[in-house]
């Protein structure tokens, strides 16, 4: 059987990846169709005479390559060809230059209007609560509660509990990183991991280099902190423009840079090993700590989880920032930070700030982890995103003016839109708003407030005929201003 | 019966003070010995043909002025008469000029040795965990679990579970606070809330008026915000001098004013209404923002909870700080802030901080408060630390040397001790906890490292064999140095 399959491997690239175009084949051809169920992973197995890991890798091959999708409990299908799917939003080279960020007050006014049930939250940063492991959390807290009843009589100081800061090292294992317990600290989720990050390198007054667009929490934290920002132009598939970062860093005193590598907020991509040892090399290069926010790492689609750029770093000049706000338990407010050299510093400031994390919280993502149902649970999760993501693609490429644009996120929930030149994400907003549904605009993701005609769609609630409303409406105001816009 | 009452209300003052003073007599004449239970509440009502409450009044009197003691499900004993212990410290009349604060390095040492439970805890901040009605926490837990499944599927965006800030504003309203709960904004502790009302006000470089000594806490955040701090003499029994700190407000250009009225940190002392009112009236003049930790509020002696200065601003100068740490679940991670006219600012801060707290526990806290059980249970907890402090006060007094001065907390479990002059507290903090027993520093309660002769006890921790080792060593080690002194 081996000798067989390396021969095959051999002669014609890998086993799974002749599986894969065989299924491809049936679908370009029409022998299967958009909607239809594929074999079963059984089946094709026993038909092909290859192993079920063989058929997975196939299958996974054929989803990253937009031709199938997973549901859950269900199997794979024939989806949409990402050819009749809206087009990906092209590069905006935005300005370069250090700006203050003055973003804070709209935002919090648009944030505000996110938490109000009655709008539809297309615009939100969270999940679903169907979508996360409530019931399984709920049991581990029981059995947390009997098994250390005064959990909560005490501080957990930083670096915060050892058997979560444990566990996050072997998760993070699986992925390539060496973490010691010890280089872990507990936050009260991504942004304070963020926030402490910041203050640790950077002063009032100083320069930090980020993505355009850049997720919004960025730039609240950027500007409360009283530092300025030098957007970084990047492209929508492949990052921030290298050389326009080493020229801002030579012409500026660029003391930190922000990125999130994996699963982009807002742009979805996800950046390959080669570009994050370039980034790394060059700010190692210059001496500017990289303060890197892999929230929705563990949701990247398909099989293999995608490295940080810390695992890249030889001079521990990488800060690495991360939460489970994202994948199961936003309501926790447990998030973590590898502060690399600046670790001490950041344990500081985490005592001074917020003195603790919630200690019941930290050991019952502890417990979790540490009875591997994270993996199989997040695995699941992340089917059901690329599926919701797929279904709202359609919707948008279906309600929304011919000359809309959306990306292909390559993990994670979030839809980056870019709306035909003239319409006002601005006007879409308040008019959504005014009709209960909440999108976010494009201007709040950048300080010079580019992007004027994108939005970003959250795809994290189940569909529903009320999401396939609100995405209706969304294009229907969409239409309307671009009719008013060429009067 | 009411008649008769009234009638020796009129003749020879309230009932309440006669019962008192005659127990007061029997301690005096030696009828009752120091350790002797007092008659039971009951039978002294029967005898002396009083109410239950008139009783009580009268017993509460005689805590208060230091004859008697209670002890949980035993009743009232007489105590040490204060006359028997060392003296209060004196009262030190420090620096009163601008200062940067430089504390932040030796303070997360110090601080990083309590977390030792190698050490023995005299200098910590917390309780023991014996005395957290930790069952009744987890018993609420498990129903919050079955009532709200979802309970961390989403964020509690700020202000904050609205639960939690009901249930505040019906809680402070007992001491007469008419908050409504859109005026509460939740945080991670108490520390969180000190520093959101600290950046609300005041920005890098902006000077801030502190008590002398004051919580090292407040001088970590004043610090890492980069603020100045400048220190108003403060007398142990009567707070800070109103005309200095009047001076200093005319002198310098004054952005807040940080106190704590209530059972101070470390002093103990529980200020009058009539120094509340007089200075919320003199920071109100100025148009001078004050930020009120009141975090051991609940925790004063008595029958009576003091209220804090907070009830007499008029112009929403007075941000009002507290938490849940200090008084039941350190590790829930929850205070809460009132922030009067920089609430929505506390708000916004709060979002971009840390997004939302813990929604578990702000749902555990809101359902123990709302049953009613809170009350009962801080009764009870306010009687045994005032049995400890009298404990350890009795055991300083015993061991320490004589000329060693010990404060008369009116509530919490701090004493603050003033050794013999010339005995370092830095050299005692080293030694002691080279022999395993922890104790705070006077330095780290003042930007100008004063109180050098000073340290801070905490009396939290049930009595034990262990404790009055711990407290024997810290006594040697001070007779120890106050011979080398005098060599």
């Amino acid at each position: 059987m081996i000798s067989t399959m390396a021969h095959h491997a051999v002669e014609n690239g890998p086993r799974y990846l002749q599986v894969a175009h065989l299924i491809e084949g049936q679908i370009s051809r029409g022998v299967l169709r958009v909607g239809e169920r594929v074999p079963s992973v059984r089946s094709l197995s026993q038909q092909q005479d290859v192993s079920i890991s063989t058929v997975l890798q196939a299958y996974f091959w054929l989803e990253n390559h937009g031709f199938i999708e997973a549901r859950p409990q269900s199997g794979f299908y024939v989806k949409v060809p990402f050819a009749d799917l809206a087009p990906e939003p092209s590069f905006v080279g935005t300005e370069n230059s250090p700006t203050q960020v003055g973003i804070a007050k709209i935002l919090h006014e648009i944030m505000s209007a996110s938490g109000d049930p009655k709008n539809f939250p297309l615009g939100a940063g969270g999940a679903g609560p169907e979508l996360y492991p409530t019931h399984k959390l709920n049991q581990i807290t029981t059995q947390v509660l009997r098994k250390y009843p005064h959990h909560s009589s005490g501080y957990d100081f930083p670096p915060g509990a050892e058997p979560l800061r444990r566990q996050i090292a072997r998760h993070t294992l699986m992925f390539g990183c060496e973490f010691s317990p010890a280089d872990v600290v507990i936050t009260c989720g991504g942004m304070e991991a963020l926030n402490l990050s910041l203050r640790a390198v950077a002063s009032p007054g100083d320069l930090v280099a980020i993505e355009s667009p850049t997720f919004f929490g960025v730039l609240q934290a950027v500007e409360s902190l009283g530092l300025r920002a030098i957007e970084i132009p990047t492209h929508p598939r492949t990052g921030m423009q290298l050389d326009q970062l080493e020229n801002a860093i030579k012409k500026h005193r660029v003391k930190a840079c922000v990125v999130m590598n994996n699963c982009h907020n807002p742009l979805g991509y996800v950046l390959s090993d080669e570009y994050k040892r370039n980034l790394v090399n060059l700010l190692t290069k210059h001496d500017v700590p990289l303060i890197e926010d892999d929230v929705y790492g563990d949701l990247v689609y398909g099989n293999k989880r995608p490295a940080p750029a810390k695992i890249f770093d030889r001079k521990g000049l990488v800060l690495l920032c991360s939460s489970f706000s994202k994948v199961m338990a936003p309501g926790y407010r447990i998030g973590w930070v590898h502060g690399g050299r600046y670790r001490n510093e950041i344990e500081r400031l985490k005592f001074i700030t917020t003195v603790a994390s919630s200690s019941l919280q930290q050991l019952v993502i502890a417990s979790f982890l540490e009875s591997g149902g994270y993996d199989r649970y997040v695995r699941r999760l992340r089917i059901c995103f690329a599926d919701q993501v797929q279904t709202v693609s359609r919707a948008i490429t279906k309600y929304f003016p011919e000359s809309t644009r959306v990306s292909r996120p390559q993990g994670g929930y979030l839809l980056w839109v870019e709306l035909p030149r003239g319409i006002s994400a601005m006007k879409l907003y308040e008019q959504a708003l005014a009709q209960h549904v909440f999108v976010l605009p494009g201007p709040m993701f950048s300080p010079s407030r580019a992007f004027k005609n994108y939005i970003r769609v959250n795809c994290s609630s189940p569909w529903s005929d009320q999401f396939d409303r609100a995405l209706l409406t969304v294009g229907r105001i969409c239409f309307q201003l671009f009719e008013a816009r060429s009067k």
